[in-house]
């Protein structure tokens, strides 16, 4: 379906969550996520869709401005940051943020999730680029970006005239939706039993 | 120091965190925490101070009326609720709004939240109580739980006339904050080499 390399939602390739839809719904409601939020973030989607490659230059900014974060896309040998690393995630960056605002949050979207935290952990990162670069993006810096991340949203969701109301709305729904996705991503991280 | 059972807070009885202070700093950065996040939150503790109460009314209202998050507060046998243990959480968690709007992130706040991940997780889940309770309370809500905290908050930050911006920075420190703590509690959950 796609043509971005390495992108493989909703084939046979990706592996089975190891979280159920019904884990899922209980995960949604501890963190206060329901329908509103999906239509939240349909909202938001109509304006993020065409500001794809903005957005991705102030996050990409952010990681390349720290060393710590930016070792993650860099020679595991010589520490130097990969570009062709670095351009090959951001293509799937782009499409993470036209999925995670359509809000099509299905089986196949669960188990891509387990697929996106694989990629961040010892288990596949790498593979998918056959980069070069370190072994593991380390457990504590993963739910901190959800900070940078959706506070340097904030403003290209006011950017279309919508009110303060829907705004902060959508803000909240992304909040939620990445607490969630980081919790499921966090999966091939934590020990045997305890998730 | 402090008649509040259990809360072992700068004493010699809580280990040591494994996470450095020199680690923490890059965590803070991660999360774009800095000294204007400490001033919002110490002006937060002038608000939150004498309202303890009501803000544990409406988090302990959240937890009692979803019952997966109750489990972790009932009985691990007969599934009931046990109003000991929950009153005396309860205790530890108004010191903990002081503390966290405190904001004195040093060496002895470090190596009590490494105490608190501990407390959380089945390594010392129950112990400070003595309650026949559930043996871990499971990763999947730690993270979520943050929206349902940090957005209940607002409205007491707002409560006495600061300005629409303090109030929104106070709310993003607190926000910084509890990833950052839980991202700290996470640590014995996560796999020797993972974090
Ligand atoms: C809010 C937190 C984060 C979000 C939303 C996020 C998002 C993403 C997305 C969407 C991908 C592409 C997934 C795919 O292959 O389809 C990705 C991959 C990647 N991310 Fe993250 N990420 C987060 C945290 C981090 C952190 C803290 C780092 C550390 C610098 C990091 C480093 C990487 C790396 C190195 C890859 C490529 C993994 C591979 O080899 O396949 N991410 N991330
Ligand atoms: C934002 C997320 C959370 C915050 C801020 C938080 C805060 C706290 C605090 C401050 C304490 C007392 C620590 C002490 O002993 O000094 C505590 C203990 C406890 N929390 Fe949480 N918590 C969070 C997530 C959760 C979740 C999702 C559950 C599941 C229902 C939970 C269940 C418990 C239990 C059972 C204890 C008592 C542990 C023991 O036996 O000592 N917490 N929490």
């Amino acid at each position: 379906m796609s043509n971005i390399p390495g992108y493989t939602h909703g084939t046979s390739s990706v592996p089975r969550s190891p979280v159920s839809l019904t884990d899922f719904e209980q995960m949604k409601a501890s963190v206060l996520f329901g329908e509103e939020d999906v239509k939240y973030l349909r909202m938001s989607h109509d304006i993020v869709k065409g500001r794809v490659e903005a957005i991705l230059d102030v996050w990409y900014g952010f990681v390349g401005s720290q060393p710590h974060l930016l070792a993650s896309f860099s020679g595991k040998t010589d520490g130097k940051p990969l570009g062709d690393y670095l351009g090959l995630v951001r293509r799937r960056f782009g499409q993470w943020i036209l999925d995670t605002s359509r809000a099509q949050y299905d089986q196949a979207w669960l188990d891509y999730q387990h697929e996106i935290g694989l990629r961040h952990h010892r288990a596949k990162k790498n593979k998918t680029d056959g980069a070069p670069s370190t072994d593991l993006v380390p457990f504590r810096d993963l739910f901190a970006l959800i900070f940078p991340v959706t506070f340097t949203l904030r403003p290209f969701l006011a950017e279309q005239g919508h009110s303060a109301e829907d705004v902060e709305k959508m803000s909240a729904a992304w909040l939620k939706s990445c607490l969630l996705q980081v919790t499921l991503w966090a999966h091939p991280y934590v020990k045997d039993g305890d998730f």
